[in-house]
């Protein structure tokens, strides 16, 4: 059935619902970064693939509206659909929910299923539409799953128990800390319906969503039970051993008659309005007291114990095997010739397969060759894809979920002899990097205070990068999570003792090359540094990888930033060589010298 | 009237109006920072003189909030009014709405006066009563003011009307200018209830206000006429001529009647929920459209234009030539033995009242000597005043009124011999200070994200400063003005060319020395960085003043911040020595003197 066919059955769907519009999110309900097939409905009414892509259809018009990264990709996916193309943040463009109260203003109805609008984008979208006299209605089921000719079926693998040594932390004893939470603001009922949240809480993982280690459930805490709402299937009997006693287990669509039951006992309910759906308020919309606030579980996840942070200390040593193997063999193999972006991170992967405990990529491998480098979220396809030539910068950004942890790396090497300008810009990003990295903060500051150490090298001489400097990395979960971040749209959340987070300065020069250095690091508390009156935090370094000295400009760097360079490269190697046989140990260590040696040299 | 019988009072009026708490906050209808005398009720009825302190009655029970600049002063000032005092931001105090929430839950109600409550303090009020099932009342009289015995009367002081050589754009053109930004929003009303909005939209100036030279009035400004409400009594003649065929004049209170003609029009009202008082609210609610967004006139008015920037230039010369006189006579007379804190500061005010176009100080004096200096908002009185000896370090932060700008500055001084500790924290605090004033940034980058340049060098060595490092300063207007500032807590408001800022980064070691180095900084484009796809900003100083360089520890400086301390004492002196006589001209060259000469000694 063709793209034009679908979005005219739909539109017949539309007219017996009485509805003038109908919005298709490109999220699913759980507002996952990549949702699972079955979930991907704005891809199956648009034809359009990329990752971000809201799609709203009226009677007579449709659009999809989608951000810099994926206007030439949508321009072409929308030839003969009909659709319009509204290219996200640019000037004159309206926004989704402006076009839609244009197009309704006066009396028009637009449609949404309240599965994939969170608590609070429905009520943004509400408020737009009503201030023109239009509104809004909730349809419980999603008419484009009823046009939906062979959907993919969810997937059926099984779940897995994670062990206390691995998790650090007992369900038992994360649903003690969340009721602690929830008494503090008189609340008797919590619903999580992030999935990362769920799979936190229960100490469980699954394969439902690609890269995100999560399953398919809702969940909800009250002062005395537990309940997960998953596919009964999925139930065995290991999960229901593990869960004994602390959770019950029923239907994942039960949470809505749970919900109901609960309200009418008068039960207070704690709403993350960002995180939850709007399905899930409406059986106490009017009926239960309802507190808003981002979940307690955001931020007990966000704060890793110490077993976590041994497994981090594990999978980095583990993950940093396989980045050593790859650049060694890249170094070795793109002279050859025959290596393209494509079957470089063919072959990254398959050094992280043979680490222990993979658990397959923790996001799809970004190589970017020269100018596909420039590009942020670049992923190659076979259209795309080019031969790797012993000349111009490569940029690698992957990781992998492993059991005791998840990795997230960015390097950048140089294929050949890097100009002048590339090494300056190389240099600036690293001393970029180092700034965040040797930062000493007092407790309570957050992450946007810090992001000035990252740009202000780029700032002094008028360069910039468009994207954020560090986001919250789980714990063999997501590979994003909040609530912090290093950036300067983070909304002001304290950085803890305990917090995973990347370190990933750039610079991007449109046409020609990108540069990206990423590490995770940890919030640790600066001993020397606190007192009983303030106490002091700094980042701990975990990535275990060398940096590329030969795109180093040494003189512009000061003693501290190339002491921090050398003792990490000594820390990498100290780490990594009784990991690796002979061959690699020599090829380690000679990319690890110290800069002091460079300048005798 | 002791404080009790006042009280006992009120609670005789509270009981007419069958409330069981009034609130007594600090502000006044206008939030303004400094009330007038007869606007400040918390003070009658508490007898704590700072300048904030909300107070609450209840039938058998009452209390005043205060923040730690003023635990010791309100311990004192309460004995025996039977008032309790809460200390803000103390563990385990509660807040003045927890607490009334409390007091009255379970059908409580608490009686306020609606003119001196924002629109947005008066909502989070309502709810923190209602979730625990109490209710706010409006009353349309200040109960206070019902029992004030000899309550002063408002200041008569006539209005000053500016020509447009000094504002560099007629109200016109203001007009103009809010006219089209209400526009954008589909608003046909703007409310202006803050009085720097008003005299800065309708070019006047006032003396209804300590320090803030502005007059107390409402202005309500539709997509066709103009309407300041103010006294009859100062609409005088050249007022009259001044506003023409602008703006009418009304009657300060008939405002309210006003909103309510226009509501019924179907006018859109837009509204500054913080910077509105809830009393002009009521006339709108639930009967006309209401759009909340901060005031359009905060953004134009602080983005100076040239003439304001010309007037800034002017009038720093000005106040700086009254700060090198001070500063010469401080170091000479102290050894002479007679000067204390407060003579100091009025020997100060006296080389100022004698500046072209001086029309009073812009806040108090501070000056803090010593242990005083550690107490950020220290202000001398007869009890705390003390004599200046020749040894210690002597903090003076202060600024005035001229009519073509307004000034705020801090300069530490020594003066004796230093020691290296009070030589190493000035050096960092002065790192700060040359970090934020050598920045360049992107545009659209807000305040919140350059703080870090001024506390690094503090954070490096585990020391910080409690207060923020810059806020928008009016021309000729309120000394602190936002939208944009430069601290943590800034909402996030995109620095633009025009806003004038301080940059005042600090330390201070309780019971020993404060040290605090304040310039005025003005935004403007960096031409050098800028292309046309991304534009550039940074900061000029603007401040002129010698730093002290007997506090300046050299070897803690790189060469670019010792550049910039030689540089901007050059500027220094080139402006200023022009306008000195020969002696005071002598004396600025010897305290300007490049740190490359001192190296040389």
């Amino acid at each position: 059935m063709k793209i034009k066919e679908r979005i005219a059955k739909l539109r017949q769907l539309m007219e017996t619902e009485r509805i003038q519009a109908y919005l298709v999110p490109s999220t699913d309900p759980h507002q996952s970064e990549y949702p699972p097939e079955f979930w991907k409905r704005s891809q199956y009414i648009s034809g359009f693939t990329g990752s971000a892509g809201d799609v709203a259809i009226t009677m007579d018009q449709g659009g999809l509206w989608t951000d810099g990264r994926y206007f030439l990709q949508a321009e072409s996916q929308l030839k003969g659909t009909g659709l319009d193309l509204f290219k996200m943040q640019t000037p004159d463009v309206p926004k989704l929910e402006e076009w839609l109260a244009e197009k309704l203003a006066g009396g028009g109805v637009l449609g949404v299923d309240p599965r994939v609008l969170s608590v609070e984008a429905f009520s943004d979208l509400k408020k737009a539409l009503e201030d023109k006299g239009a509104s809004v209605k909730t349809i419980d089921r999603n008419l484009v799953d009823e046009i939906w000719e062979q959907r993919p079926s969810p997937s059926d693998a099984p779940l897995e128990v994670l062990p206390v040594e691995i998790t650090g932390q007992s369900t038992e004893q994360k649903l003690k800390c969340i009721r602690e939470k929830m008494a503090k603001k008189d609340c008797s009922c919590h619903v999580l319906c992030s999935l990362d949240a769920i799979a936190w809480t229960f100490n469980m993982r699954g394969k439902d969503i690609d890269y995100n280690p999560v399953f398919i459930s809702y969940a909800l805490i009250t002062t005395d039970k537990a309940i997960l709402f998953i596919d009964p299937e999925k139930a065995t009997e290991s999960v229901r051993k593990h869960l004994d006693d602390l959770a019950e287990i029923r239907p994942y669509e039960e949470i809505s008659d749970c919900l109901k039951l609960e309200a009418e006992k008068g039960a207070k309910f704690w709403i993350d309005p960002k995180a939850t759906n709007k399905w899930l308020m409406l059986p106490l919309e009017g009926k239960a007291k309802v507190h808003k606030e981002r979940s307690p579980v955001a931020d007990l996840k966000s704060v890793k114990n110490d077993t976590e942070l041994k497994g981090f200390s594990t999978c980095m040593a583990t993950d940093g095997v396989a980045m050593v193997r790859f650049l060694k063999w890249l170094e070795e193999s793109v002279p050859e010739g025959g290596v393209t972006e494509i079957s470089a991170a063919d072959k990254l992967e398959s050094f992280r397969r043979q680490g222990e405990g993979f658990a397959g990529l923790s996001f799809p491998t970004i190589a970017g060759y020269a100018e596909h480098g420039a590009i942020i979220h670049y992923q190659a396809t076979p259209e795309t894809d080019v031969p790797l030539k012993p000349r111009g910068l490569l940029l690698v950004d992957s990781g992998a979920q492993y059991r005791t942890g998840t990795t997230d790396i960015t390097r950048t090497v140089a294929l050949g002899n890097p100009t002048a300008e590339q090494r300056e810009m190389f240099t600036r990003v690293l001393k970029g990097h180092i700034g965040i990295a040797t930062l000493k903060f007092p407790k309570g500051t957050s992450g946007r205070q810090l992001e000035l150490a990252a740009r202000k090298p780029l700032w002094d001489i008028g360069k910039n990068y468009n994207h954020g400097t560090g986001h919250g990395v789980g714990h063999y979960l997501n590979v994003h999570e909040g609530p912090m971040a290093i950036s300067s749209r983070e909304p002001g959340v304290p950085l803890q003792a305990g917090n995973v987070l990347s370190n990933e300065p750039g610079f991007y020069k449109t046409g020609e090359y990108g540069i990206r250095i990423e590490n995770l690091v940890v919030v640790e508390k600066q001993e020397e540094l606190s007192t009983e009156d303030l106490e002091f935090l700094s980042f701990d370094t975990i990535t275990l990888c060398p940096i590329d000295t030969t795109l180093v400009a040494t003189e512009l760097l000061t003693d501290e930033e190339k002491e921090w360079l050398d003792d990490y490269h000594r820390q990498v190697c100290d780490r990594l060589s009784p990991l690796l046989d002979e061959e690699h140990r020599i090829w380690l260590e000679c990319k690890s010298r110290p800069l002091r040696s460079f300048r005798s040299v």
